[in-house]
């Protein structure tokens, strides 16, 4: 933060015009970034039919002329709360990836059991989970759910197959949605049965009984 | 129908009292079928929060007064739709388990298969389901969802490790939960990707994937 605002300073001398405008931009997000986490919040609690602009304000701790400003209604705030969600999905996976070897069962275990984390922990995976069962009440066009996840895990399973981690005959594209359909099956009952509390457990029950490692 | 009449005309003149009571009780009962049909209906596909008495009235070419003589309000109407969807899963299981051995792993891949096909061609399983994730919106006590399911499964694979039909390491009440995330995950991403015509062979898919039978 304060080496931002020393950045802008030394900037401001030399562009003051532009360099308002990149701080209202900067405003701009940061304000944004502060509306959607109270759009999440607020999403992931109460569901989006039961949402209103003015309790995402609220939360927010703004006007709701001030989120107007940047979401034109209810619809937009879900779709960008969906984004971020697919963006922490794909974060999730790729950190798992990281210095890993892609053509190893236990990569795959690694995505499977950092996407459950992700699931207990992270805000915008709650909202957007609920979100995502919500879709009939939200009236926009919203990505379409489970494929791209879907297709990460059948190219995983696809690299360990041909590697030789995993049996010869394994079908890579029915695996990852049969291990796809139990993670998310997992996690909606743990939410609705334990608040999410014992999501990491459940999934790894389904890597211990379905994952064959090594 | 007929039948049904003609035992009544039979019966009418021996205890006229009696009769008319009862024909009364069919009649209400029938009424209620009606009325329980269109709501499973209408839950299915505008869910509960979309969903009036009115609608379900239309649905059943009934007034709404006829609807509210059997049901005070819309709750009442879903938790008695829940009742009958829980009914129908238990209907399938049994009608799986009748004339076989419970011990079989074959019996436990019947079960899913039967519970599947109910997934795609029965309307108050597909209202069910719907409710059950609608949850939050309907104000009333509902049964606990999944864990009677989870039980019946559990006690399968219990019989079938015990019979040596699965591996002695089986962990009965792990594998029924990640079977039963499966099975439960697969039937909502069929029913979001594909208005459900693809569960059987999904389901399939699963205990192909992770069933070791024989």
């Amino acid at each position: 933060m304060s080496n931002e605002r020393n950045g802008q300073s030394t900037r401001l001398s030399d562009t003051p015009f532009d360099d308002t405008s990149h701080l209202k931009q900067q405003r701009a997000i940061r304000t944004r970034g502060i509306i959607l986490n109270a759009a999440a919040k607020a999403f992931a609690t109460d569901g989006f039919p039961q949402v209103t602009v003015k309790d995402i304000a609220d939360g927010a701790e703004m006007t709701k002329g001030a989120v107007y400003f940047h979401f034109p209604n209810k619809e937009a705030l879900a779709v960008a709360v969906l984004e971020v969600f697919y963006g922490r999905m794909q974060d999730a996976i790729n950190g798992a990836l990281e210095h890993r070897d892609p053509s190893s069962t236990a990569t795959f275990v690694a995505v499977l059991r950092r996407l459950a984390r992700a699931f207990q922990e992270d805000v915008f995976i709650h909202a957007g989970a609920r979100l995502q069962i919500e879709r009939p009440y939200i009236k926009a066009e919203l990505p379409v759910p489970y494929v791209g996840t879907l297709e990460v895990l059948t190219d995983l399973l696809d690299k360990c197959r041909k590697a030789g981690s995993l049996p010869e005959d394994t079908k890579p594209e029915a695996m990852a949605r049969a291990l796809g359909s139990a993670v998310f099956g997992a996690q909606h009952i743990s939410w609705v049965l334990n608040n999410r509390e014992d999501v990491v457990e459940r999934v790894d029950e389904i890597i211990e009984a379905f994952v064959p490692l090594r």
